[in-house]
This record gives C-alpha cells, structure tokens and sequence, in this order.
C-alpha cells in the first residue's frame, strides 16, 4: 500500500522549498505541525502502515531542505515513538490510536518547547552572568542576547564588549540590540578581543550548530577567540537552542563549512584599490595569483569551551551527545533518523 | 665650562623635531651622524669636557622626540665608548683625540650597519624559509617583507596568507607588495586566521618595538594570533632591526600603547549606520552608552614567539636583552643612556 | 481545594528549621520520610489533588533551608513520578493508589541508597587506588576518606600527605581519621603542596557541591592544587555522593561563595600582632587599609578534575550532569524541580 | 530451588574456558546466544526463579574468562531486564512468560549489533575523515582499519603513515592491510611519529578496552602518541566497538596492564648481542642489573583523545560513560551485573 | 712562598664566621672590602705571588660560610681580574702594581653598587608597575617590596593582596610594611591565592637564589602560585639583586633546600591537639606514623616567570645566567671561582 | 699577493677529506692545530696578508667537510682575534708578531679545552643529578653517559631506563656502557617511554648539533619524548660539547635532516616479510605504494628543555646563542665566519 501523505505536508514542503518558511525555528515547527497533521489524517489501519505513513511525510519534507539542521531534528523527535516491533522486547504492540496520540502529543510538546525555547535558555544562560560582569560578544545571535536580556531584566548591570565581526560587522546588529536593553557597549575591531579580554569576565556566542563531538560550528573567528579565552582564563558560554544539535554529526559526519563571496571582504575597502583591481569577481579563485578565502564558520573543540546553553539547561560540550540522544534518538542510517 | 654644541647638532634636532626628518632608520641614522659631527667640531682640551659636549649634543636630540624607540638607540651606541673614568678599573685614561677617533668611528659602523640592516635580516629570516612554505602575515613590515624576498631571490617558492588587519587594512598593502615578488597570495579576514593555520608554515611580523623582557610591541592582533599559532603548533618569527629594541624597557619601562582615532574602526561601516549616528566624534569616549576603542598595538609575550630576526642574527627573544645590552649597554639612569 | 500537609511533613520542617535535623545526608533522609508519609497520608480522591498535596509538601519542606543542597534533591527525587498529564504522550493516566505507591517506592528507594551511599562510594574511590599508593588530601570529607579506609580495608598499603588546610586547619582531623586507620600521613603546609606532587600518585578531595558544568565546589584552596596537579601529571579524584550534585546549577545557577569571619585566618597568629591590632572585627572590611578576605569555597572546573567518584559509579566531570538529569529531573523552573 | 543450568550453556563455558570460543566479539555472542537458550529453556515458575536460573547461568559463563572485557558486556546487557521487584516502584510484576520473552528479544538484539558492529561504526569512523587525509595509526587495529576501508569506499582518497608498533611490529599487519585497500602507506619507526604529524591529518587507533572515566587502554604507545598529537593539534579518534567498554571501571576499578615476555624486545636486535648475552630469560627480572620491561598497553586519559567511535555514533570519551551505563546498566557490586 | 693574608681579611673572617657580620649584602660588602684591603697590604712582588696572596684571602674568607650565595659573589667579582698569564692570549703581562689599582678599583665598585642596588632595581620594579595596578605578594622581601615602595613614589596608586605566608606567617610584615607605605592591603591565607590572582595584576615575589638554568628559589609556595599565575594570565616577576644569582649553579648544582624544624607548622595549632599529642619533637620524623615536613623553599622553573628585576635592569630568566657570568665569571673548578 | 697555505694545513685538510681524521672532537681539534701551524709557517709581512693567508687556510679546511659542525666551530674560535682594521673603533693597529702570537695562543686553548670538555660537562651534569635519582636515555651519547659518569664517581646511586632507539637500536650500546658503570638499566622500547616517565627524575639526551633559536637536533624520536617529559613534569637535559653550537643557524639557516637508508627500518623485521617483498630498496621511494621513511634527527624546541649542559657550563637553551657568539663570534656571512 502506497502511503498516504496529507494535504497540509505536501504544503509545508512547498513552503519550505519555496522559502515561504524560513529560519531554523519557524521551518522546525512547521515541520512538526505537519507531522501531526498527518497523524491526524492517516488512514492506516495497522501500526506498519500507520508508521510507513508517517515516515512518508518525514521523508518528503525533509527532502526540502537537507541540510537545515532543524529540520531533521523535528522529524525525528516526533517520530521516535514508532520504532519498529521488534525493538520492543516483548513490550505489548501499540494500538493505531495509541500511536497517533502519542504522535501528535510529541508534535505539540516539541512545538511548545520551540516556542519557549529562547526565552528558557536566556534565563539559563542569564543565572551564569553575575551583577557587574563585562561580556564579550561575536557575531550576532538572539540566543546569546537573550541570555544578556534575561540578565538585565534580573537587574544585574551587564557591560559588553563587542567585537566587530568582519567581514560582515555583525556586531554592530549587536551594538545597537545592547544598546536598546540599556547595555554599555565598547565596539572594537577584531583583531583587538585578546587585549580586552583582561577586562571580560564571560565570552557569550551562538552557534550556527553542535556536533556529537562537542565541536561548536559558529561564525568565522570564534575557535581562536576561544583559544585567547582559555589561554587568558575567561570561560567561554555558547548560547544554542536544542534544533542547532546536529543529527548527522551523531554517525561521524562533519559540517560543511561555507566558503562565501569574495566581496564581502573587499567591499569594506575604502582605503586601498589592489583588491578590486586586481582580484576577479569569483569566489576563492583568480587567475593572477591574489586569491580571496571567505568560509563563513569555524570548528571550536569542546576543550575550548566552558558550557552549552540550552532550553533544556547548561551542558559541558562533552556531554551535550546525550542531550542530543535524548532528543532525537540514535540512528546509524537515514539522516533524519 | 658649558658644552660646546656642533652647528649640524643643532640643525639635525630642528629637522627631526620640524618632521623634516623622519621614519626610525632615517632619525637613527642623522643622530650617529651628528654625533660624529659634534666630536670633530669638539674644542675640548679634556676628556671630561669631550664628554660633556658629547652628552649635551646627545641630550639635544634626544628631547626633540623622546617616545621614538631608534633615536636614543643611536645616541647609546655611539657614545657608549665614553664612559667615566670611575669604571675603567686601572685602565690608562684614554686622550681626547683617542676618544674622538673612537667616537666617530662607532658613528660611522653604526651608520654603516643601519645602512644594511634591512637587507642583512632579510637573509637571516629568508634561511629560516624553506621552498615551498607558506607564510602567514600581519599587518605591513618592510622588514618582514625583506625575509620572503630574499627566500624568494634565493630560489624558493614562497606563498603568503595575508591578513587584512583591521582597522587600517595595511594587510592589503602587503598583499599588493608580495604579487609584486611574485609571491601568490591568498587575502583573509583577520578572524579566519586560526583556520588558515592549519595551512601555514611560518607566522612572520615585524615588530613597532622589542621590550628587553623578551616581549612583542606590534600591531593589535599579533598577541591572538601568536597564541593561536603556538597551540596550533606554527611557529613565530618576528623581523625586527635592532633599532626596534626598546631602550627604556631594559630599566622596567612599560611600552605606552596608543589609543588611534575610533573613525578608523568607524569609516569602513558600509553596511549599519549605528556607529556614525551613535557615537560622538571624540576617541574612546561617549555620552551615549556605545563607545569605541581602537589600540594601535599588543604586546606579546616570549613564550609565545620563536625567534627574532635582527640584522645581527637570530634570537630567541628571551636572549635578546643581551643584544640590547651589547649594542647599547646597561643604565639604570637617563632614557638615551 | 487546598493542599493538604500531613502533620509529619510539618514536624519535619519544623527540625531542619531550627536545625534539629541537620548535615546533608540526614536533611536529605528526613525530607524524603516525610514526603512518604504525606503520600500515605494524602486523602486527595483525584490525581491531580494528590500531586498539590505532594508539591505542597515539598515547598514547605524546601522553604526551611533553601541553601542546602541535598535538600531539593530529595525533594525532587521522590516527586519525579509525578509529572503532569500532558507530558505522558498518550499513555494511560495513573491512579492515586498508583502514584502513592510509587511515591513511597522512591522515597524509600531514595532513603536506602543514601544510607549505602558513602560505604558504596568508598569501594568505587578505593578501586581507583593501588596498593603502595600516596593520597594527597585538603581539607576534610568523610567520602573522601571512605575511599582511603575502603582501600586498606582491601588490603592496600596507602599512604597520606595531609595539607594542613588554613585557615580552619581541618587537615589535622583528617590526619587523625587517617592515623585512626593505620595509613601513614606526612602533615605539610598548604604551601608546600607542589613540591609534595612528585611523590603523590593521586590527589583525593571531598565536595561541598558539584555543578551542572562538571565545576567542583570545594574549600578554598582546591582549585589551586588541581592546576598544579594537572601540570605534575597527578590525577585528581572528588569523592561526592550524588546528593552534593547541585540542582540549581541545571539551570545555570553559579553557588554562592561564602565568606567567612576574618577571625579565622586572623587567630592562628602567635608570632605577629598587627593583625589583631590593625583590623576591625567586622568581616572583609576595616577602615583603616587593611582588609582580610576569608572565602570558604572556591571553583574547580572539570578540565583540572580526572573523576567524581559517587555511589552511583565513577564519572568524567563533564558527565556527572547526565547523573544529576537522571537522579533528579531536568527542570527550568522551580529551584526544587 | 537449585538454579537449571541449560546444557548449551556449560557447552558454551567449556568451549571458551578451552579457547575454543575466543575472541572479544566471538566470545560475546556466544554467551549471548547460551542465555538465550537458558531463558528458553528454563523451568522455573517464578519470576524470581526464572531469575535466579539465567544469573545462575551468567556466573558460569562469567568465571570460564574474567578478564575478557566482552564477556561480561554480553551477560550484563542480556540480563539487564531481570531487575529486582524492589526497584519497580510500583509497576506490575513481570510474568515469568514476558520475562522469558524479553530476554531472548535482548539476547537476539545483541547478537544482531555485534554482526554488524564494526561495519557500523566503520561507516561512523570514514565520516569524520575526508577526501585527501592522511591517518597516521598505531598497532594493528580491525576497528580502526573498517574506518578507512568504509571511506575508501565512499571514494574519498586516504593516505596512512604507519608506524611499525615496537615491539611486535603490528604496524606491517597495518600496512599490508591498508594497501590491499589501495591506500598509499608510509612506514616509519614509531621514535618518527612526532615529525610525520605535521603531515596528518587524524591519528586513528582501536582500542583495547575503555575505562568508565573515559581513558583508553591501548597498545603501548598510544597515550605518548596522543601527546603529541594535541600537542601538534592533530585530532585524535578511537574506533571500538561498544563491546570495549570495560565494565568493571564504572565502579572505579582500574585495568591490570599486561607485562610481556621479554624476549619481545630483544628478538630483534640483529646488530647487538648485549641483551641476549647479559639478560636472562625470566621476563622483566635479572639478576645482573639488566632488566627489560615490557609492558603490553599504556593508558591516554580522555583530555587527549577527541572522539570515539562506536557503532552507536561517536562520543567525546568524556561521555562514553552514559553509553557504557546505557547497554549494560549501572552496578555497584558483581563485575558482571 | 706562602700567600701573605692581611689582617683584616682574619678579622673579616672571623666576624662572618661569628655572625657579627651576616645578611646577604652585609657579608659581601665586608667581604670585597676585606680583599681591596688585602690588595692594598700584598708585599708580593710578582703577578703570579699577588695573585697566590689574593685567592688564599678569598677561601679564607670563602670558608666561613661556604652555603652563603652572596659571599662567594663577592669573592669572584673582585678577582676576575687576576686570570692566569696563558688565558690572556698574548697580551701584555699586567704589573703587580695595575693589578693592585685593578682590583681595589673592582672592590670599590663592587661595593658602590651594592650599596644602591635595592633602591636601583627597586626603580627598575616600579616601572613595570602602572597606576591603579594590584600586586600580590608572597613571602617577606624587602626587594620586592622596594618594587612597590618606588612605584608609590612616583605616585602611583598601587594596592596588594598579601598571602599570610605559611608556616612562619611572613606576610604579616609584608602588610604592615605595605600598610606604612600606604598602600591598601587584603590579608588572605595562602590557600585562597588562585580565587585573588582573578583581581590581581602582577604576582610580585623575591628571591633566595637564582639559579642558571634560570630557576627562582624562594619560599615554599613560590612555585605552586606561579604555575596558577601563569594558568591566569597573570606575570610573575621576582625581584632580586645580583647577589643572589647563585654561582655554583653555573656548573649544575642544584641548590639544597632546608628542611626547618616541625614546630613552626605545628605552633599555630589552636583548635586541635593532635599534632603535639602525637608527634615526636624531631623533625621530619616519627615513630608513630604521623611526620611533619617543612621544607623551607621550592624552585619555580624559568617557563613560569616573567622577568627578573635586579639592579642591572630586567631580565628573562632565562638568560640570566648570563649576567650572572658577566659579573661573576665562568668557573668549571672552585665554588667560588 | 697569493696567500701561503701551510704543509701541514694541505695535509690536515686531506686528512679530513679522506675520513683519515674523523669525528666531531678530532676534526676540530686538527683544524685548530693547522691553523697554529700556519700562523707560525705565515711570512707575511703586513697584518692584511697575514690575515688573508689565514683565512685562505680555512677556507681550504673548510672545504674539506662543509657540513660538520664542529669545524667551522674550530676555524671561527681561532681566528676570531683577526677582525678588520675598521672594526676596531680607534685602537692601535697589531703588529703581525701580536697577532700570530694571539692567533697560536687561541689555536691552543681551543684544543686545550677540546681535550677536557667532555669530562668537564659530565662534572656539571652530574651536578644535576641527585643520589638515587632515574635517568632516561635515548639513543647513544659520549656526552650524556659522561654526566652520568661522572655522577657514579661521585657517589651517588644512579639508575638509567634505556630507550632501544629504533631503528638502530643505539640504546643498547648505551645500556652496556652504563652496565660497565654499574648502573642498573631497565631496557624498553620507545613506545613504553611515556609510562616509565612517571618513575623517571630526569631526561638525558645528547645532541647532533644546537641551534641559535635554542633548538636541539638529535636523534630521531628526541622531540616527541621531551614533549611527553614536559607533560609530566620531568625535566630534559641536553649534554653537548659547545662544538656541537651550529654556527650557520646564527644567520637563520636550519639544519638539514638526512633521510636514511630504509633497510635500517626493515632489517629488524623478524616477523612479517612484508616489507622486504613489498619495497624497492630504494630510500623513501617505492613504486607500489609502500614507501619507508627513515629520518635520521629531529628538531627539540627549545620550550620543551630545561637546561644545555656544555663545558662552559649549563645554560637554558634559550640563551645558548649567548655562547655560540661568544665562542665563534657574530657573522652574517661565510658560514664558517
């Protein structure tokens, strides 16, 4: 029997492709929404068909975006409840019905946690900012921001260091959004973060996204920030919502790391012309021996790190494969399984 | 009897003072030159008087700019030959025309070996080079400049990654100055560094100056990058002219980091308006809440350098105070002595 | 309808109040009785009631004593069975004859482990020591010791290097205990810790508490011996019953540092007077330019600590979280839950 | 009631007390397989004495070899359903029918995983790696050599420097290994290591077995090698099936390192006769001041090692711990419950 | 001919050797004097007899304290000049006469910079210092604290965290030193050393001897505070005059650390009896299986210091030794050649 | 005028060529003695032709073996007293009677110092040694064993853990030495180094040759067992004569490491013929894609030693460029000036 995919999958997928849904979060919830949705509509009449429905549905919307990390991660955390009979140990076979309960219970559960999942972790990673502490930015991430909010609004004083963040200056999103809570900022260049890190209690970023190994992926310049940190004694926080723990890094995959635009780097030049002049306008090539390199993200280790912050509490890397098992199961086969 | 003061002493003091004269060797080496000048023109009939028209020549170029690191370089090692009579332990009392030969003969080798220094430390650091290596740079140092192209004249195959260095990007005029040795360059953003080491050979910079605790003054940004090179295990070279060994520094003196104009960190915002509308015009400073900070320069610590290149050879920069002292002896006293 | 507390919950808060009950493990063992005997006693007809009844119970309790940490442990050990419904996913909802059951079981479960806990974790920590092996120890903890009396009670010859621990010199308690156990013991001065490294095959402490980022709260003076440890190549073991995981640093709580009477490091004085002469009796604050700071406690963080030894097996300290989830429940709200 | 001995089982004793069985996976599924048969064959009555007959069961096979590591992993993961009423909590009690059912369902799910274990965690292993690396390994490890194999077979390009592993050469095993794959290898002397790892990309070895802490007991070697190669920034993976973990370490015990015939080390000496000469044959003792010690493995404690590979996913060994608890449940007494 | 010793070097002897004359400086200076004396009152006629006349005067004076560094300094500092003939490669043998100016002329000096030497380096310390700085401190030393005295001078505000000092609680006049030059003190037991080094700008220590491989010998706990300074960030400098530079290191001994009686550990016992109950009044051993060690100092090895300050300027430790052969003289024989 | 090359310089120099004179010492000490022969032999007239016959000397000697360190060593250490007129800053100008007399007398106290700079260094590193401390060897060296040597003369009890040093097993002709010293020796292969550091109180190596940025070059698997002795906090000493001093790193060039024949790999396989049917007998080069790479040295930084023991006395071999110019004198230019 052909499994039956629902309207509203077919849907959401055509949203997801098409961009209609975008941003990790708001894809995840879709995603999830639609599972339901099928669970809802399926007309299976056994456990196996109900369950090769519902797999129908993950795989259709997975094939959307493969390589959004909160898709898959949605998928799999509503449909961890239908393993396979016989990997249940003589545990009695659930009821179809039972089934599509408890499905649409985890689709509703995990898109409650989305919703609350900024706010909870910024209340976390607020409990490990002090009254007075100074932090030290990279990049722009409003889960990293939602720690330092959540902190003012517990009326401690928080200062900011921010580094720039070439070659897109995100850091002065992060300026202004501090500056909006009331925060002080110092704004310096990049190059400038190990001597200011004598005066930086906590060095607070985001991540692009987690892996199994503990390795935090985030935007270019934070592994050797991190370094300084250790090497100056500052502990480093990472401010990540659950869907950014990687499932593939679970089987061993690394995560392609973006080469972007050349331009980006050369545009910000006002004060000299060989970039323009002499580099073509290809990524990463040229033909007259000026190359321009642009990745967009680099791999920090675990061992430079001090603690994850997630809605579901703080983690040493080390340990956060177990938040991620927890969540979104073990699989050794399909991507989002 | 008041010491008699040559008339080109008193001409090279206005010039280094108007500007007219200028850049570390340029000064070095019109003070030698001076020098030399003031002990020919000399009348003294005794050594003491030789020396107090050395020392008051001396005295009157320092003060025309105290914070230049070459200039009372210069004066310590052309006058160190005139040491009081107290600490000759039994020696015959030199008499002044031994004194005046002598005098203008370290003027001269002083001169002489200025004159070459640059290319002299070029081979040096070129023979730490082997073909094929690539190099990482910082900023822009003629001097470390001089290191590839000699390796590069001697045969070998050199590639350059180049950082921009923000603020100023003179990483761009590096890039342009090594395609013109032929050297294929690849140009980074300073935050992609620690990446790119896994690809480099060598970390070389120059130096602004060279503190006798073995530590580094250079460009804002060397520090972190040193210490991403060490845990990465590249190691650091750092090309520097004996004049950039910082006289003060052998009597505990601190290097005095100098805060630049925050428009530098400002002007190559082409993407966010925040900078320009939130903050005042004045350095580091800001009634709004958003300030900036722009230090020119960091200072690195021994452990995390390898060697010093000079235009005497290589050191390890715990050894470089004993160069320091041999080239422009000890005091506990006066800046210039 | 409100909650109804059983009169021994009452008299129970009623003790550790007033500090009848007292010491982690026996706040622990009492809170866990008396949640059994409301369960027992709870007249709740609805499971929902019943559960009010248990939570009521449980915020009296906890409000006695809300700095203690094996307090909330208990607390939210015994209670986890109660989860509210629309956590279940579909599964049947249970019975208050059930969950009173199963309340009991947990208490009673909770109550019996703890009893074990230290000999239990005494085995575990003594299985890390070889016979002719040399402790070193600061300060003084019961589970600490267990394992060096487990150890010898299996026959091992162990030795001690005792620090004396200052300011409250609770190293002659332990050197003592020891002594009391037959286990040779060199008494030192906290200062003379590194030299005694070389001879020391493990360096053992207790734990006032231990964070949900593997941090080990202990005496002042731990964290310092475990960075020169890791730098001897000595490996360092916490023996910590699972009580002493603090629930609050789940939710990214730092543990408050406590700072003690400057008397303490004051009183020990017999060869000097300006102490007792120049300060004020009041703590960490003298007019007069001369201040003593007396914190109890400092922070260890997991990279310097090789493993926690808990009644529950040994662990790496950026896992003991994944314990402390287990034993105790994820929360991200309430300190107890 | 004496506890029924199945006759497969004392079939399967014997067979492994007489090397006929042998092998850590081999030894494992067949003790898997022979509490299958117990749990099918078993008479009793009761929960309680269908208990007792299959833990009658596991002792035997348990005492035919208790050193081996997957001996104990197989009876403690079989047997893991069959906890004592007490710890239920309530739940109804388990009929001896679903007991009986549950076992063989876990006995048959192992002996499925450990089939395909290696295969799995090869696939897991060559995801890490990628096109063009170069692996430098250690001894001769099946494990290791399925990772590169399942990259091979990706397509990617693999390169390997092979050390020879002294002092049984295990490393021309390796070699010859890896080039019936296609894989260009390298071959060097082990004292090479360190100046080759500037050329590697990931040092790849198996493992002996893995400690509770999240130490890897390894041929002699590895934890010298993993030195160097944080030292040098060179990531470090270990590939071991699941069945490696050593479940005596979770509670603190550590493990006895083998010490091998000396003859080991000198059989090689083709240019010296010193040591036939001067040593006698009784291993690491003689009575002429010559003694060679030859120790089989060392231990690398977890801060040097990056990931483990299983086939269920990779782990920071930090958390292998939650794993090892995870398969084969938490005991505090019998090293094989 | 028998060497010819005057009577003040008898009188000098017998006066250090009564301990009429003692401190490090005070013995050096008697000692120099006593040899400019004997330079003064020589009847010899030849080199080679002057020369005989002054060394028998060094090891009489040598032999009155032979464990003293400063003594034997003096010694080889004023006779550097007498070298044998065949050292002097052709250059003119020097009359007895010149011998004679030389080496009064060497005393004088070497007991005119002693005198200014503390005041000297005590500049050279304060200039590394910056206003508003924090130092801590360890141990009484009153070249350290001239460090902190002239930068006080200069104006700067400077604060100190002072470590009491275990066993003998030295910081206690360390404080009321600081306290009379009013600087703002924090008395804190030595355990809590690591917590302060976060509030702390340089660790600030002196010196017992400075060895040539570029080790401090100080007080116990010397180097268990710099190995944590260093994992801080913060710079360690020792201060120290050039006395102290230890000459025999130059030819590899090490230097015997004293162990001091048991009683200054055990006086300050208030709280608990056992230490008197239980232990014998010998030091360093027991009968009764409880010891006392009480080591006097420790060495920090070079890689944890950061600069040396004497009062011929600053140095890396590292290269140290060679002021101390520029002073001293290389020697391969006699301690105190 | 052509300059006049000594008989005996001629006869020296093919001496040399033909291996007729060989080893470091011999080689240094011949050339040492030429050069007197030609200074004696020399009839120029004026100090410029006695210089240039000298040099022309050395240039031929030179010649004869331009990569051994030691002789160039040998030639710079003789004619260091010849520098140029224009160097010499106003001092009367030598006769060439002074200067052949100076250039004899720095030939014989070269050579007189060769003779006993074995012993001496052993009595300094034997100062560093304490009675019944453990020392670890690697490979074979005159210099290390004569440190031990000199030790056992002394007294103390020493006991040696002796690397076999594959690939040509040189341990064990180091082992038989300290046998006939009455040394116990515990022989293991290079693998079990890192566990036996653990019992080992220093690391005693030789040197191939030492660079001016502090480096050591030495046997293959040197650097990896100092970086391993570092990490567990013993210290490495490096025994080498000062001939060992590469002059040609003063100018930056690096030492070149020879790749040695692959059958010293091969030969000692006894097990597995592999490697003799798989590879050609080519050195690093084998077309079926099993290549053998046999590096002779490597590169020791100098952050991993502790001390440089020569004859001159111990140093940090961060300052040994300190020696190196003041035995060979500065040059950036002819390798062997």
């Amino acid at each position: 029997m052909t499994p039956d995919v629902a309207p509203t999958v077919e849907e959401t997928a055509t949203d997801i492709a098409e961009m209609e849904v975008r941003g990790a979060a708001t894809i995840a919830d879709a995603a999830a929404a639609a599972l339901a949705d099928q669970a809802e509509a399926s007309t299976a009449d056994t456990p196996a068909a109900f369950r090769a429905d519902l797999e129908a549905a993950a795989t259709e919307l997975y094939r959307t975006r493969p390589t959004a990390v909160s898709l898959p991660n949605a998928l799999r955390y509503v449909l961890r409840g239908l393993e396979p009979e016989d990997d249940r140990e003589g545990e009695p076979v659930k009821s179809v019905d039972r089934l599509r309960t408890e499905t649409v219970a985890r689709a509703r559960r995990f898109q409650r946690d989305l919703e609350h999942a900024q706010d909870t972790l910024g209340r976390v990673g607020a409990n490990r900012l002090r009254d007075g502490d100074v932090v030290m930015t990279h990049c722009h991430s409003t889960d990293a921001l939602s720690c330092i909010e959540a902190a003012v609004e517990d009326g401690k004083h928080i200062e900011a260091i921010v580094k720039e963040t070439r070659p897109r200056l995100q850091g002065h999103i992060t300026a202004r959004a501090l500056r909006e809570m009331g925060v002080p900022v110092t704004l310096i260049v990049d190059n400038a973060a190990r001597r200011y890190l004598d005066e930086t209690d906590h060095v607070l970023v985001g991540a692009d996204s987690i892996a199994a190994d503990g390795s935090v992926i985030n935007k270019i310049g934070t592994s050797g920030l991190a370094v300084n940190a250790r090497e100056r004694g500052v502990p480093v926080m990472v401010a990540a919502q659950s869907i950014k723990l990687h499932p593939d890094t679970m089987t061993g995959h690394t995560v392609e790391i973006e080469m972007r635009d050349e331009r980006e780097v050369l545009e910000a030049d006002n004060y000299l012309q060989i970039a323009s002049d002499e580099t073509s306008g290809a990524k990463g090539d040229s033909d007259d021996g000026l190359t321009v390199e642009n990745p967009a993200f680099d791999v920090t280790p675990p061992r430079h790190v001090d603690a994850i912050v997630t809605e579901h509490g703080q983690y040493p890397p080390e340990s956060v494969v177990v938040l991620m098992r927890e969540l979104f199961g073990e699989t050794t086969t399909d991507p989002w399984r």
